[in-house]
Formats: C-alpha cells, structure tokens, sequence
C-alpha cells in the first residue's frame, strides 16, 4: 500500500497492528475518524493512553482495577473462603452478571500455552497458591475454558495445592441450556453422561 | 457491561466508537493491548492524535497530504489536462496501484447521499469545477462507485461543467476480469453488451 500521507501511514501501521485488524480495515477505521469531529480521535488517543499507563491490577485478586484492592474483594459482603479461578477480566464480568457466585476471583492472566511461550511463570499463580498456604481458602473453583490449555492449568494449580487440604472443583460442563442433543458433539454427549447429577439437585438450578 | 475499571470502560467505550467495532471487540482490542508492552498503546495513541490535528488535504486535489500541494499534483511528469474523479483517499490508491492513470485526482471526499445527509455543499465539488472554468481541463473521467448516489454524484458535477466544452467519461462498468458470464447480475450484463467495445480495441488493454 502506497500512502500519499507519512501520518496517514503512520496511524493505518499502528492500528494495524490490533489482532483481526489488517492494513484495509485500518485504513477504514482511520478514515472514518478523520471524517468525525477531532475531538473524537483525541477522546480515543487519550482513553488508550491514560489505561495502558494508569491502570492497576488488584494487589490481592489480580483483576483489573483502579484502587489497589478491588471492589469485589473488599466487599464484607462476599464469601473469602471459596475463590474462583479464572482467565480474565472478561470472565469476571462474564460470571459477575449471571449473579451466581458470591466468593472471590482471582485472575489468572491467561492459561499455560507452551505454544504461544506462556508457562507457569507468566500467569498470576503464585500468589493463588500463597493465599491457599495461609489457609482462609475452603474451595477452589476451576473456571477457565474447557480447552487444552485450560486443562493442563487446572491440573498445574492442582498439584501445587493439593497437599493443603482444600475442596477444588471445576464448573459443570455438558449440553448447554437451549442444545438439542442431536447437535451435541460426542464428547461433551459423553462426558454429560458419565457426570450426570441426580434430577432432584437439577430443579433448584 | 460492567466494568471493573473506570479507566478501562472509557478505553472500551471510545473504541467501540469506530465503526464495526462492537462493546465486545474493543474489550478484546483494549485487553490486548494491556497485554503488549506500553510503548505499543502509546505509539498508537499517538499516531492517532497527531494523525487527526496535523493533516492536510492538497490545496488542488483535496487528496490528504504532508504537503500543501501533494506529490501527484506537483509531479511535473502528470497530464495536467486530464482529471479522474474520485470519491476518497483509498480510490486515489487503488488506480495509482493500476499503473495505467498517469493524469491528476479531484477527491470529492463522499459522494451525495441525501438518506446520510450529503449534500453537493458537504463535498468538494465547486473547486473542481472552478478548475474546468479556468480551461487547462480537457477531460474528466469520473470514477465513482456505481450505485445510485454515485450515479447521481456523476450527473450532478456533469451539470455544473456541461457548458464548459470538455469531454466528459465515466469508467467502464462491466464484467470483471475472471468472472464467468453464467454468474454476473442483469443489469451488469445488459450494460456490458449494449457498451459493447470492438475487439481490436479489447486486445490492446
């Protein structure tokens, strides 16, 4: 692409560089903005900026917040001793609006992908393990996606907490509400099966 | 969408500004970036701000530029005489791409669309014909998309220029390179036999 403009360039190349966005569709966005009032694209600039160097992550659950401790974990109201363990901030706001879950969360930051160079080390899990060693922690929920990745960071977590005493469980996989079971794939079909719940305990959900 | 982060809700929302970018993609596009090293979200908010207050548009062709006058227009090798009207920014790309226009643009910056509020005084159509009244024009080629406001976009400006003694030509619609005739829609069709061109001429191209 051959750009008439250095700034032009300069904008398309940065935009382009957000993952789903190629060289076409930057050219898009950016043009688009140019057509807007400037105080549009000076509104976006300075939102990016000030998140990406004002932002905080929660010393004690590792979401992303803007005081040191989070609002759901300086809740009195929420429950310490069970702590739900998930990916990302997309989650807790995911599990936060079905209004289910009254614990904690603590956030991970991803999920062990050799493949993509994550390891243990680069996600948030020693502070997870310190927090079961003091000992407030009754259960542990799993609550990350039913993937490879996600497996092998649960059974990580695992190992590292097992010696501790707690209850650990993963969230309930199976048909989802509004499935026909004709469309289900075989696996999540037969794993459905085989960890089947007594009918009784499936009406109080 | 709740937000855990006031800073992060303003990131989302200003991105879910642009257009084709939902609540949902921006989070995804905003987390990236949180993921990625400062600098990148800096550069990019950067690019925009200085992208949206320091451009220019060429005092002749209204094309957007570094310059006054952008590097087409003050290209001494350019035909002067010939003039292809173009829409915006990308269609000047998409010829220059082409190789075959060794002529100058005029960027009408839109075309006139009455449902969105675009009227021939929201684009750059009086400089245009400004320059076909000075008489150095001696064609104009109109390459504007072929729809309706297009189409009308065309008859418009042929209007205002129509007295003026200057030959006049639109691009030629038609099949596309590589298309099968069994596939093309009526009205593409119709046209492509009635602009029938002799097949001599079709050989040079």
């Amino acid at each position: 692409m051959e750009f008439s403009s250095k700034l032009l360039e300069n904008a398309v190349n940065a935009m382009s560089q957000l993952p789903g966005v190629g060289k076409r569709t930057a050219l898009r966005l950016v043009l688009h903005l140019l057509r807007q009032p400037q105080e549009q694209t000076l509104q976006l600039s300075k939102a990016l900026s000030t998140m990406r160097s004002d932002i905080q992550f929660c010393k004690s659950c590792n979401n992303i917040s803007d005081l040191n401790i989070c609002e759901i974990c300086s809740n009195p109201n929420r429950d310490e001793s069970i702590i739900c363990v998930v990916e990302d901030v997309r989650d807790v706001m995911a599990i936060e609006n079905t209004s289910s879950f009254k614990g904690l969360y603590h956030v991970l930051g991803g999920k062990i992908s050799p493949m993509d160079g994550i390891g243990p080390s680069e996600l948030c899990i020693d502070p997870l393990v310190e927090k079961v060693k003091q000992g407030h922690v009754k259960e542990l929920i799993f609550a990350l996606s039913s993937t490879m990745e996600g497996d092998t960071t649960n059974f990580y977590i695992y190992k590292q907490i097992q010696d501790y005493n707690i209850f650990t469980s993963t969230i309930a996989r199976g048909i989802s509400v509004g499935d026909e079971i004709e469309y289900a794939d075989e696996i999540t079909l037969g794993r459905s099966i085989v960890n089947r719940i007594p009918f009784e305990i499936s009406l109080k959900a």
